[in-house]
């Protein structure tokens, strides 16, 4: 079992890296969104340095907007199927586990249940799945919706979707294939169990048709920080993915979300929370510095106009980028930071200009999470997990290979001297990795309980 | 280009075998089912031979029957999910095809778009997709359904949604990735198309979110022998997956699909006609038959009841097996084969056992398909070939991999004595391997129009 008292680590993937202007650098491949080389590597890197797991963030659906702009920023247009992407990287490794992104929305819990657990037997038990609703309106327009279901109605079929899907996973218990070629008998007929689910959203008699899996079933990761979200994580979640703001707020959710678990009879070491982190290390600070800076530099303004707009939610489109901000298209709030909403207002209102502001905006957005030298961002780490604040991180490296290369070589090693990273693996699942233990079948805990 | 008049040759994959008491037999693996090694060692002996494809058949479902008897024929107890089956199997080799069935019923189109387009990237081009609606009820259950939706309505989704995938595999023209560094545009903006399909069963929007694949789009399967399934099969597939019943019957199937394609523009070598052929094969014509029966022999007779009730359509649950059959369960007719049909009528009026009649069905079944020596067997492809019934075979090796392994060692060679099989490949894809055209995408159709 791994200790308790070290970090879990896993590599954002976002094909050429997190910063919109990875694919641009030379630390990244151009050609990595169709060529599995690319992701291979990041994978071999990952494995190398003993980290937990890659982590494959998805939407079911292409960036929306200026199509020049989107032109100059692939990654939302043109990226690997995640549980296909997975599939075929576990193929070339051993240990590493794999999460991927699909949504309740838009998937058959019959469909899930079966691509996730093949994956599971494919890997020999590396293998999560990132349970999301899917937040963007774009989404709904490639599954006959005008736009994105309301949020209640996204849970509330994400949570049946969830439950329906453990229920299929648990259709052969742990011990009911028997594989007698003397008696001619298979499995156990009395632990293959149907499901017979009816619910309002979904109707699904199974079983499933694949057996347990290497991890009992697929580890389960969520997002969402609303307070649906935390209840859902903290019943069912093995993995939050939560995002770096500041200490005190991570500590925060870290109290919350684990403090909810007693309520569902689950010890608070079965979830591992993980705030995604921007990271840019180099042996100086200003060596850190300067890579953040190249990647600003790399950037075109349409790039950085459509992330403003987004965030902003506001159009911009045809905004003289060398003249201040036109106040009259600022909206009076954001769904995203509010904080980094404060920050945009008070720079805009001293004078600068839209091309500044893209500036100021995309440097702080994609490459202000951390940036330093290996102490330094290895004291970041310690100070959070040590004070639970998070217990790791997902890696979202500006640019791969090259980012996570450095993390690799740069700040691995600090943190074993530190005693707060493996040397090496400890296990061959997933769950062994982040030391989940493995929910038994409803079946187990029945008997268990009678 | 692979030279029109040679066979086109695949691997029926079925876990264990086509057999249904294949896990039971030396030949086998009993751990096929959860364990990728024994299909990759199925895809090397099938690689190694030059073979063109593997073909995975599909169920969303478990078959449905008797608790003990569906025990002994684990079969679609206990499987793979086909499309993460064949992503893994790429990786471990380089040049045959991989073919998934996964249905229209109980899929959406952005989803089944973008699993096969990850797939063919992944596999650099060698998979395609066996659409089918579904054929059973219990497929239903497991999707909202009380079972399943009249045939006509499946084909009319199916047919829709088989355009809206080919709308979505058309998103990026061939050449809309620039990739250009200097410039920074990574796609030609208007060669990015999206797609606004508006229909009866689907809208969506599009544009996919993954380039064109390499073999352009995947190669499309299909089965139905029905008059709707034929049209279709005219107008998109360019692989159809038939029965071997008889030459004549055949012959005319072959004659009526392909002569369909010419109102669709389309050229009958781009769609190919193969049979599934059940095949026993020794060095004698003695050494064949003992194969076939020592399967016979292995297999329970309560698989074979609930085989001959699923074909008969009719409950024999309880019936003695050392008594005649009972009559007052014969049906007036059953939905598959009307000459078996008759043929067991027959048998079973001349006073024959349940028993025996179990052993005969199975016997007819399962291994008389086609069972002699290697030159008996390419006798027989020659005939159906060189007379149109089929180009070429799938083959339902009864057992997975020593029948595969008997077909290579013994029937290829034979095959390319006669010059009726290539010695190597000649090309990367699978559909290099077919001789299949690319079918450009509609933006360079109008052009061409205009």
């Amino acid at each position: 079992m791994p200790r308790s008292d070290q970090l879990k680590l896993g590599t954002f993937v976002y094909t050429f890296g997190f910063h919109p202007a990875a694919w641009l650098h030379p630390g990244s491949d151009v050609r990595g969104a169709n060529d599995l080389g690319h992701l291979t590597r990041c994978a071999k890197v990952s494995e190398a340095a003993k980290l937990d797991f890659m982590f494959f963030a998805d939407s079911p659906a292409s960036a929306v907007g200026e199509a020049g702009a989107l032109a100059r920023n692939p990654t939302k247009m043109n990226r690997f199927e995640p549980i296909t992407a997975i599939t075929a990287l576990s193929q070339h490794t051993d240990r590493i586990g794999f999460v991927a992104t699909a949504s309740t929305s838009y998937y058959e819990p019959y469909n899930i249940a079966r691509l996730f657990a093949s994956a599971d037997h494919l890997s020999r038990g590396r293998i999560a799945w990132n349970v999301v609703t899917s937040d963007h309106d774009e989404t709904g327009y490639n599954y006959n919706r005008e736009g994105l279901a309301p949020h209640a109605e996204r849970y509330e079929r994400g949570e049946e979707f969830l439950d329906t899907v453990f229920g299929l996973w648990d259709s052969f218990e742990d011990d009911a294939l028997l594989l007698d070629r003397e008696s001619g008998v298979y499995h156990d007929k009395d632990k293959l169990h149907t499901l017979d689910h009816k619910g309002k959203h979904f109707q699904v008699r199974g079983p499933l048709n694949i057996a347990r899996t290497p991890q009992g079933r697929p580890v389960i990761a969520q997002a969402g920080g609303s307070e649906q979200g935390m209840e859902l994580a903290a019943r069912t979640a093995e993995m939050v993915f939560s995002l770096a703001s500041n200490i005190e707020k991570n500590r925060a959710f870290y109290a919350n979300v684990k403090g909810r678990m007693a309520a569902y009879g689950r010890d608070p070491d079965d979830l591992k929370i993980l705030p995604g982190l921007v990271i840019n290390v180099g042996e100086t600070r200003e060596e850190a510095e300067a890579k953040a800076e190249e990647l600003v530099r790399l950037m075109h303004p349409d790039v950085g106009l459509l992330m403003l707009q987004e965030f902003l939610e506001t159009d911009l489109h045809g905004a003289d980028l060398d003249k201040p901000f036109p106040m009259d298209r600022m909206p009076a709030s954001a769904k995203g930071s509010k904080a980094m909403f404060e920050e945009l207002k008070e720079f805009v209102t001293k004078g600068h200009t839209m091309r500044e502001l893209i500036t100021h905006y995309a440097r702080r957005h994609t490459g202000n999470g951390l940036t330093g030298t290996p102490a330094e961002v290895a004291d970041f780490m310690q100070e959070w997990f040590e004070t639970r604040a998070a217990d790791g991180f997902i890696l979202m490296c500006p640019t791969l290979p090259s980012s996570l290369e450095d993390f690799t070589r740069l700040v691995v090693p600090e943190l074993r001297r530190r005693g707060l990273f493996r040397e090496e693996y400890e296990g061959t699942t997933l769950r062994a990795h982040l030391g989940l233990s493995t929910p038994p079948t409803r079946h187990a805990r029945a008997r268990g309980r009678a």
